[in-house]
């Protein structure tokens, strides 16, 4: 999750926007937005297999009882802090050109992953994915949605003639995953780590394939 | 790891030739092996958090005493099993040309991460990077010395005229990690799932990226 994420969702989004609001299930955004915090501060620390209902509990200040009723358990905490991140008002950089745009974009992921007071919730939820198939699908759907927003870039770039169009030939969900794509291989698969090299490399490389038309579908 | 390294490090690699040859700190290849299969069983089955000396002692045949004085604890076991991953003598694809190395590469990371036999250790390897330094080392290692192999396709291709040389000025570890990114990127991250169409992707963009330029150092 980017680092804008958790404060973005902190009672600000569509359907949070006022504390208190009942929402299915009797879960208010009060309650949610605590519950979510227990449960990214629980995995950073603890990472999944160390995360209970208990820890949750305790350092949201909802009862235990209250937890496994409407949520059930830890797998479905995962799963519904994720969909909480999925629900705030982020949308992607609009700086005027595709590679202000591409670059601002890559800024962010690798400040969310450095910054060490995001870096940690966030990594965790990836780490949660590898054992539990609930916190895999959700973090598919949260990052699938997040992309979906991304395309924006593509529709503003094609407009302005960055990009050739037209704008259904283009592949543009490849186009945001490429760009990303090399920032969380460095991160988490080689680990070596990520600077502001990495991500000016990243914008060149996405910028010359998409420019060669390497994005056209069926291409 | 790529499916061939399991079978490959079984008593193949340069250091591993002759089962029984002493190493450092008494471990013989024979002993390595076994304890590196019963490691990556373990993961698989448990995750690192449920990895046991224990459970590498029964599943390898290998004393419990001797396991700590030699290795130390889990992290060495599991830094071990990858440091004996790479000892193998894997080389890139060397087909004749630039796009179908890319390809062949594409595809065996494809098939060791969606065959069922290969596809849980070498996520797990992954997984355990997660909660523990010692096994992102390990990791990071590795897979500086899986890339440093794979420049040899670079080589190749600035030799053949496939790509405009010269050699150095190019950032042929870059170039080969654009390839995999979006894969693993599928794979660990938004969990996708990855298809042939994807990796037909990947080396579509990298060899458009690559032909315009952009893998250039500096540039």
């Amino acid at each position: 999750m980017p680092a804008e994420d958790k404060n973005a969702t902190a009672g600000q989004g569509a359907d949070t926007a006022r504390p208190g609001t009942r929402r299915p299930g009797g879960r208010t955004a009060r309650t949610r937005a605590a519950v979510r915090d227990a449960v990214l501060t629980g995995l950073a620390e603890h990472g999944y297999s160390g995360l209970t209902v208990e820890y949750v509990a305790e350092h949201s200040g909802v009862h235990k009882t209250t937890l496994y009723r409407r949520w059930g358990g830890v797998e479905e905490l995962i799963a519904d802090t994720l969909d909480l991140a999925g629900e705030d008002r982020w949308t992607p950089p609009d700086t005027g050109s595709l590679e202000g745009d591409l670059r601002a974009l890559a800024t962010e992921v690798l400040r969310s992953f450095t910054d060490p007071a995001t870096a940690s919730p966030s990594s965790a939820v990836i780490a949660a994915a590898f054992p539990s198939e609930r916190a895999a699908e959700a973090l598919r759907a949260y990052y699938a949605e997040r992309f979906a927003r991304c395309e924006a870039i593509i529709d503003r770039a094609v407009d302005r003639g960055d990009l050739p169009g037209p704008r259904t030939a283009l592949d543009a969900g490849a186009l945001v995953r490429a760009l990303a794509a090399p920032l969380f291989f460095r991160l988490f698969i080689t680990r070596e780590g990520l600077t502001e090299h990495d991500t000016e490399q990243a914008v060149t490389v996405t910028l010359a394939a998409a420019r060669a038309g390497a994005f056209r579908k069926g291409g």
